[in-house]
């Protein structure tokens, strides 16, 4: 057994290929003919970049734009006149043969982008000289074995891989990795977990420990390898696979399909993202959309605070990966519980209580324009909604459209182009809002109940602090009252009522929620299919009966009780 | 013009009566006949105790137990054996006379008193002092001019006044009081308040600059005293002063009476009390009762916790100062904002969404049922209700209510008396609680809707943070919707609701809330008054209209404007 980091998750079970790259080295000679060996170069240069524009292709058309990304940046290298130049002029006048001027222009340039000090750079560096050994390996007539190349099932055990290597794995082929370097965040993980490859890295001696043919197991949960284990191991081993085959049938059964209850009510079932880096995740499970995008994460990754243009090159992104489908991005809300540097927000004895969300915004226009004008810019891009949280009375939603409108005259004025219909919703997480929301479902397009917060508010609980969290009850009757209140309440103006709190990706509330009438669902993407699987085994007419059940009852346990007693198949696992 | 210390409220305008005790001198003599002098001392003793047992019973008819207690400590002093025997002493053993031997014996002992550290002590000391001087002028034949002599009405000008002076103060004659040393917590200072009579203390020479007969101005509400004023000023001060009359003859029409409006609808009016010393200054203002009595000063004097005993003392004295009108006391309500070194609670990031209150009172069960035996004991002597603070759901109230028949039990077995009957409501002030009162109204008996807290949380708002507190808002619709859901909630159970937050005593909502059914709102004493005077105009068929209307509208803004255009006479003030 061989432990290493645990990189991709999966089990992979099967015979190992252990890929050696040879290793070929440019050795130094003085040419006498300076000329040709210029064209021996190009003519080099050719054939690798006829490789990679067919690699790029092929990639692109089996796995996508994403994959083939690499190709288009080995090629753009060898188009690069300084690079090309500084080869060309160790040729010329150093009269130094191709195979040297070229690996050491290439060692050259790869030092300075490693000296940068940003990772985008280094990993530039890498590419410098995996495209630049491809030359090499023309040159000298070696040809180097490819990953594509792959006829058997097996698991790849390497001392490294390098970008253009992993970009070319067959998925149909390789059912795990092994190597000696990397770790979690490495590019050879990355692509692993993109092509849902079980890995594990960092593994010190695989390349000798494991020979061809070895059988191997590669635990990409754990971070382990075992090498031709005994029966009991491969049992469980065996067993633990069959489970994530099952999760991955379920997956592709309910990604990307609408949820249905048994008797025909359609409800919408969407994900919750933290930044664009969720994107990915999301459309894995493919829900019918985005139901709370939050923009915080622009606001604390640096010390001062995001300007228009990068607000609006992030939300145009995520409107286009959604590809037109419903992504509802809630504007700033922050408080003075987190250190922003860029804001500078007072510390505060009860923070949750405080200065924070859309009473920031109201403060500081400056800074909520600049958000609204960006959102507005990217609403031509996609299906935007826009969302206003902690709305506590009616004067604050007018005021936060007030501003909106001035935001459209104003890029109206300038040309800009933006969605004229765009819709504007509320969050209703302060109690109050939940209390008028007959007033508000007047004013707002829909509304998305934030039960996190709420419950907080409504039970006067910080669900953080330990000595009280028990508090923090899903089935406390008085939350869900105010849940029913504000959908019936949104319902009598035909306004749409979504939820983005925790508890709408709590399967034993599912049935309430939907009995309740909740339109719309919005979770962290790992609950989708859960949650849609659920939705497909219930009956609208039960839930109905179940939620007025549920309304009609005086204590959490009593309701936690009923519900456990309920007969719905997947809901009781 | 003097300037002092302004020790009680209100202007008096009249003659000055500068009042100057001749200082007697005890001359040290060796005498001949020490039994002779010692007779001579008895003889002494006995007329001062005459003279004190007359003052005693004088001033306990006319002015009550309270100002009498002063000279049942000087008999007590004059009873005191050791006193009396340092006394003999010296006049035995070292043949000194008398006098000296008095005062003598007394500065020791005072000294000894005032070198305890302690204020109880060190006014005893000068009690010594005070009733030595007494039997001092008895011995050397001087008649010391008495106070409560004076025939006309005057402003007494003195160096200092002793409680023994000031406790015979004639209130009908004396219409100010004036005095070179003392300040705000002296003893004149507290009987010139408890008699009204405005004082300013501490004017330094104002026996000097002042003579008999000159023309004063007190104003004791900014410690200023004007000497034969100009016209004007004079003018200014009459005005002022029968303002303050005007207030006067408010205070006896409404104090002790029954608050009920033109159409007959009765409502109770109470007083908050934040502890023992507060009793005073309510039964001045003659409320139906004590709506909210609480206990967190027991708490927070000292850094141990206090003693059953000591809390049943304190409630049962409350209780029957109070004399059989209702009083309900709060269970402890406290939490990690307050810094309790006896409870020693860890600080929070949100302590108002934290460990506090009954919360505190569940999880530390040894201190709850302290408080609760001393409750029980104390309701055998006078109408008490107990109150739990920050009840959130139905579980709460059921455990405090089982731990309270616990005690019941308990004391039951230990032979202690109690009020069978006595009732056990909660506050309403977390918003779930008011969201579930048609389930709490049946377990508890009453209700008492605490608005400070509920409206922090319906509106998510930390009154005290200057950045937010704007949202805090008596007018806020949803904070009035949840008032009334409270009300008729209780009401369907036949339950009493009352108020105790600072919207009970808030002059522009009392019809609003009347208008709602509130049956009880209970404030700051010094409200009592103008809540009663406006009650006594209003018409309660009005104010239902006007509540109903109240409620449907949609902001604050709106609901400020429509009551403020209502015409109710004293309302508009």
């Amino acid at each position: 057994m061989l432990k290493g980091i645990a990189a991709s998750d999966g089990i992979a079970i099967g015979e190992a290929f252990v890929y050696k790259k040879a290793e070929i080295k440019a050795e130094k000679h003085i040419v006498d003919d300076p000329i040709r060996e210029e064209q021996r170069f190009d003519d080099a240069l050719d054939t690798a970049r006829k490789q990679l524009e067919d690699i790029y292709e092929q990639v692109k058309s089996e796995m996508g734009d994403d994959k083939a990304e690499i190709f288009e940046t080995h090629l753009f290298i060898l188009n690069d006149p300084e690079f090309l130049g500084s080869v060309r002029h160790k040729i010329q006048k150093e009269k130094l043969n191709a195979e040297y001027a070229l690996m050491s222009s290439a060692e050259e340039l790869a030092e300075i982008f490693k000296n940068m000090g940003n990772e985008y750079m280094s990993q530039r560096a890498d590419d410098i000289l995996d495209v630049s050994k491809r030359v090499l390996s023309i040159l000298t007539g070696n040809k180097n074995f490819s990953l594509s190349e792959i006829s058997n099932q097996c698991i790849i055990v390497a001392h490294d891989l390098a970008p253009s290597d992993t970009a070319q794995l067959n998925r149909k082929k390789v059912s795990g990795i092994i190597t000696e370097t990397g770790g979690r965040t490495s590019h050879s993980a990355i692509i692993a977990r993109s092509m849902e490859i079980p890995a594990v890295l960092g593994v010190d001696s695989a390349t000798s420990s494991i020979k061809n043919g070895d059988f191997l197991i590669v635990d990409g949960y754990e971070g382990i390898v075992h090498i031709n284990p005994e029966e009991a191991i491969l049992k469980k081993y065996e067993a633990k696979r069959e489970k994530d085959l099952e999760n991955k049938r379920l997956l592709l059964r309910y990604r990307d399909v609408e949820s249905i209850t048994l008797d025909g009510k359609k409800v919408e079932i969407n994900a919750n993202a933290g930044g664009i880096e969720d994107i990915e995740q999301i459309l894995k499970f493919g829900p019918d959309g985005i139901g709370l995008y939050r923009t915080e994460f622009l606001y604390m990754a640096e010390d001062k605070l995001p300007t228009e243009e990068e607000q609006f090159r992030v939300y145009k992104t995520v409107l286009e990966k959604m590809d037109g489908k419903p992504v509802i991005i809630r504007t700033l809300d922050i408080g003075g519980d987190k250190n922003l540097p860029a804001l500078n927000i007072e510390a505060e004895v009860n923070p949750f209580l405080g200065y924070r969300a859309i009473r920031l915004c109201l403060d500081r226009i400056d800074i909520f324009k600049t958000q609204l004008r960006a959102l507005l810019r990217a609403s031509a891009y996609g299906n935007l909604k826009v969302m206003f949280p902690m709305i506590t009375n009616i004067h604050e939603l007018r005021k936060a459209k007030d501003i909106l409108e001035e935001c459209k005259a104003e890029l109206k004025n300038e040309g800009l182009k933006f969605d004229e219909n765009l819709e504007v919703g509320i969050m209703i997480e302060v109690p109050s809002a939940a209390l008028i929301s007959d007033i508000l479902a007047k004013e707002a397009d829909f509304f998305s109940i934030g039960t996190n917060d709420l419950m907080q508010y409504t039970l006067a609980v910080d669900r953080m602090n330990q000595k009280v969290s028990y508090l923090y009850d899903f089935f406390d009757p008085a939350v869900l009252r105010l849940i029913k209140m504000t959908i019936d309440n949104a319902h009598k103006m035909r306004k749409h009522v979504g939820m983005c709190g925790e508890m709408a990706g709590y399967l034993p509330l599912i049935p309430v929620l939907l009995g309740m009438g909740l339109d719309e669902f919005s979770m962290n993407p790992s609950s989708i299919i859960s949650v849609r699987r659920l939705i497909a085994d219930l009956k609208y007419e039960d839930c109905k009966l179940l939620a007025d059940n549920v309304l009609q009852m005086t204590s959490s346990d009593e309701i936690k009780n009923y519900i456990s007693s309920i007969e719905i198949p997947v809901f009781k696992k």
